[in-house]
């Protein structure tokens, strides 16, 4: 495979702006990037949708909406769609948020809530709620399983399976999942949910990372550069391109010594890599 | 409930010997202890075995056997299964190893195996090896899942799903599983496994401790007492004896702050902690 469906997910080069990420995407044939609200918002969303049409970028994604389990108000998950729209991403990936009340990476309040299945059934009356309005601006919602260590504090979604149970009650075109290897490539349904996925049209978006081992102090940084952690990615991959999926491949690392490190080089070793790994696929 | 199920795992209170832990149990009216092999082994079996008995404690399970996944001889494992009738251990605990080649919290060396489906069938073939030497010695084997997070460098057995799966193929006389709360807390489909292993008279031991938010930088040590963390106890603890589990409720708590504090005054914890967390159950 050729480097024509890889995308960087821009917290990979978390340094560079969105200026500067899309100008290194050009400068190193990436076609594809995967944007996050945060830089978006410092550069604007219209200037930043202007960005990406001119250096003919696909956006593979927009991170990240989500964080649906307190049971509040939607606003900033419909602001989310208006401003995938506007980028023309092709999905807006939805981390659906912990337990009521539990501070992601911090030591919870006096008061947060136990009630795992309450909070469940609170993510699946958010889709049940965005879904029409993502609709309507014509936005596919992506839900994405987090790894069970997360389940505390971000997803309590923490299963393939369990994500598509949610979407499934939706038309495809508007909620579907992600697949990101680093979350899920431990679960021992993984190639049957991969197909299932596939069957249905579900599979939004395809992240890729490795898992870093041991893991560092903090697990949030656990990802590693693809062949330097213990992810057999090559077959994840292989059944993921199998099941059907013809979007991008969005290289999303998390790593601290990965934003340490040159941007360019990072970039120049996605690509190397990709092409190593993903080179039979 | 009174504290007649209380058992007393004995890395819970690492730093004492094995005299200690029986003679703690005792002076604390605690009926019961989960024996480990190290701690055995440096009090001697036959004497473990008399001291346990003379203090009229039930010895609910023997950790750990198992590290099954990088297919060597299995004298160890049958050791371990001769100590645990030695001891009278209602069960041997099996942790079943990770991916081969991958240390256990430590850096990989040059050559290790990404092969998850190969690890899986490993540990499958070793258990089928071994349940015929357990029947004999009629030692209980209880494989126990754990926690994802540990899927690369512990055990490729991630669900107590995956684990039914492995057992169901052999008497649950002499084949069984661990529900170990800390491990299995998030799965969604936890309730459904719960009463799956229930009905086939498959849970050979319940071990409790709590979810500590945010893990600490190691993650082997995230365990806390009941109530200090994150996980809905009382629920699950409702749920396994729901499903007809009769056996003891096992603390078993890898806690950096936990083992530096006085033994005795953490089974005074542990025992206002059992009774309010389990009274209604």
């Amino acid at each position: 495979m050729s480097e024509d469906r890889l995308s960087l997910n821009q917290w990979t080069t978390q340094r560079w702006s969105l200026r500067e990420a899309v100008d290194g995407c050009v400068r190193h044939g990436v076609p594809a990037i995967g944007l996050w609200r945060q830089q978006v918002g410092e550069y604007g969303v219209a200037a930043s949708a202007r960005a990406v049409r001119a250096a003919g970028l696909r956006v593979s994604s927009l991170c990240r909406g989500g964080f649906l389990t307190s049971g509040g108000p939607l606003d900033d998950n419909r602001r989310a769609i208006d401003e995938a729209a506007e980028l023309g991403a092709e999905c807006l990936v939805l981390v659906v948020g912990g337990l009521p009340g539990v501070p992601p990476g911090a030591t919870p309040p006096a008061w947060f809530s136990r009630d795992l299945p309450g909070a469940r059934a609170r993510v699946a009356e958010a889709v049940d709620a965005l879904v029409p309005y993502a609709a309507r601006s014509r936005v596919r919602l992506a839900l994405e399983p987090l790894h069970p260590m997360y389940c505390a504090d971000r997803a309590v979604i923490s299963t393939l399976g369990q994500a598509l149970d949610l979407v499934e009650r939706h038309p495809p075109e508007w909620a579907g999942v992600v697949v990101d290897a680093f979350h899920v490539w431990w679960d021992p349904d993984l190639p049957a949910q991969i197909a299932r996925a596939g069957a249905s049209g579900r599979i939004a978006a395809y992240q890729v990372s490795d898992w870093l081992h041991p893991l560092p102090p903090e697990i949030l940084l656990g990802r590693a550069m693809m062949g330097d952690g213990v992810i057999d990615l090559r077959a994840m991959t292989s059944a993921v391109l199998s099941a059907g999926y013809t979007g991008d491949i969005e290289v999303e690392i998390f790593n601290a010594d990965v934003w340490a490190a040159d941007p360019d080089e990072v970039l120049t070793t996605m690509r190397r890599r990709y092409r190593q790994m993903f080179a039979d696929s």
